[in-house]
């Protein structure tokens, strides 16, 4: 017998519904399945909302998740029903070379949540390679609503805020600016004052949201929209910044990017680059800045955050600023849209 | 009394000669004079005399040379009239932030040659920050004709090949694809082969140059012009080529390159990217390979290759295939800008 469970269907531009889909049921012996308690709504979520992808109707939703495994297949060993896991934004297997290496997002037989795959915005989903991909919670988050929510970032916008970092070699006493102040961009500013950068600059415009940058350890904070927001940037750090970390991925914040960074600085940058035309190398090259960064390797992040979110000494759930059910989803699409939300969550538990 | 010397002066698209200017005299406290005993044309030089620069007429030429010093202003310390010193492509005061950090190329009152600077394709030129710029020669390489030429490379094609490797972080052991078998390329294939690299894979068209490369230490070679080049690379490094350095600075060479790249690895790109149109960043996104690079710091790297010049260790002279005079220049010009030469030099003494 199929129980339907319902999951979050792509059905157009700006055209998100709750529809009722087949229940996960293992397929592989190397699934678990998952009851979905905790969800999120991404920045990059957006992009198939606002039409930038080429998505297709019926194809599921959402890469943010934690829940409470149901079933396992044979073959999976480190997870069991009942324990409550995290997922990253992408599934992996643990074992290829690229995922040895520490890049699970180009395993080789990986995927992202989604499209075809089942999604995390979603009553439960079957989730492949149950091994390589799901983490089980400590217990003190396990047992925490206030840790499973500030754990929740961590699929995706806290990890790949610190991609940036990381991707940028962000150092400590270094001197960093973040360009861009959605969910990203905010957690980047607090992954480079995790990594012990003394100086952060937020450029952003809007001012409740930099006004979590703050929260998060931001020096300094940029008005993006100002005529002269890349002076600022050189003014203030006397010629150039050595470290920028990019964080929207629309032709302007990767100019601003590339104009800013010092003569051999470094760009992490991170946000999915779906709105920019190009960069001419050009550039960079004049003055030996480097790019670097990427799809974030959550999965191998999330172990190193969840000790510090454990250890009370990481908080990012302030970038959740608007709590829903799942029923909730498709208006918290569109209240992002508007941006009358950073990051949208639902709880279901 | 002003004494005329001959220079190399630009005067149109494919048109250089060799005319008489004032003599080099001292001009700031900081300024050396030196009489060129050797020089060479750089593959950078073909950008402006095919025109892809816009050059004026009368702009000084030429960018590498060793010579004799003639004469020194009140402040100079490290060198003296008579020392055999080498000149790396740009000049630079050795003391600013960028200078002190390594990255002379960006220094705050340094420039490059030629334009309205003397130029290295000359009888004699004034140099600017003499001792931020010029290195003397060791008396073993200063009284061999040979370990001259042998040194002439490190000007800048072979510190650019240098840069190349160091920009991708070229590692003992390391899989390394070099694309261009110009006099860059073939430098960067031995800059890898220096650095420890394992497999190196020279990718090029001229059956000459491929021979310089595998003389340098190249493993094996890809036919640049077959249709299939980038599935030859994929499949030689099953799935992708972890440090590729891209030595051409064409929109083709950089294309190679980005879909070359391994998951995870990195270009060092040192081709001055004068035909590139641009890139998507989006490519190099999908599998967090970086980009590095851009105008060698030669004046840092000279040191080190001189000891080994010195040491019999290091001898890119292969590169230097075409031997003239001055007033051969012009005709060498022409020469490599027919592909009849790699690179050619001039030796005045």
């Amino acid at each position: 017998m199929v129980v339907p469970v319902r999951a979050t269907i792509y059905r157009g531009e700006e055209d998100v519904r709750i529809e009722d889909v087949d229940d996960p049921r293992i397929e592989e012996s190397s699934d678990a399945v998952v009851r979905i308690t905790h969800g999120a709504i991404c920045g990059s979520d957006l992009w198939f909302y606002r039409g930038y992808e080429d998505w297709e109707p019926g194809w599921r939703l959402g890469h943010e998740f934690i829940g409470v495994v149901e079933d396992v297949g044979d073959g999976v060993n480190t997870v069991k029903k009942g324990d409550r896991v995290i997922a990253p934004f992408a599934f992996s297997d643990g074992t290829c070379e690229f995922c040895r290496s520490g890049l699970p997002t180009s395993c080789h037989h990986g995927d992202f949540w989604g499209r075809t795959n089942d999604g995390g915005q979603a009553e439960a989903a079957r989730v492949p390679l149950a091994d390589g991909t799901l983490i089980r919670l400590p217990e003190e988050i396990a047992s925490s609503p206030e840790l499973l929510v500030a754990s929740l970032p961590l699929t995706d916008v806290m990890s790949t805020g610190h991609h940036a970092a990381v991707s940028a070699d962000v150092k400590p006493g270094s001197t960093v600016a973040v360009i861009g102040d959605g969910a990203v961009g905010l957690c980047a500013v607090y992954a480079a004052c995790r990594l012990g950068a003394e100086r952060v600059i937020a450029v952003g415009h809007h001012e409740s949201r930099l006004d979590v940058a703050r929260g998060f350890g931001a020096t300094d904070v940029v008005d993006s929209r100002s005529a002269n927001a890349l002076e600022q940037l050189v003014d203030m750090t006397g010629g150039g910044v050595p470290y920028v970390l990019e964080a929207v991925g629309s032709q302007a914040s990767m100019d601003l990017a590339i104009d800013a960074v010092r003569p051999g600085g470094s760009i992490g940058y991170v946000g999915a680059p779906m709105a920019v035309d190009g960069i001419h190398p050009g550039r960079l090259f004049a003055k030996n800045a480097s790019l670097a960064g990427g799809v974030a390797p959550a999965r191998v992040y999330i172990p190193e955050l969840l000790a510090d979110v454990a250890a009370g000494a990481l908080d990012p759930s302030p970038v959740l600023d608007l709590r829903t059910d799942l029923d909730g989803v498709p208006a918290a699409y569109a209240a992002m849209h508007e941006r009358r939300a950073i990051k949208a969550y639902f709880v279901a538990e």
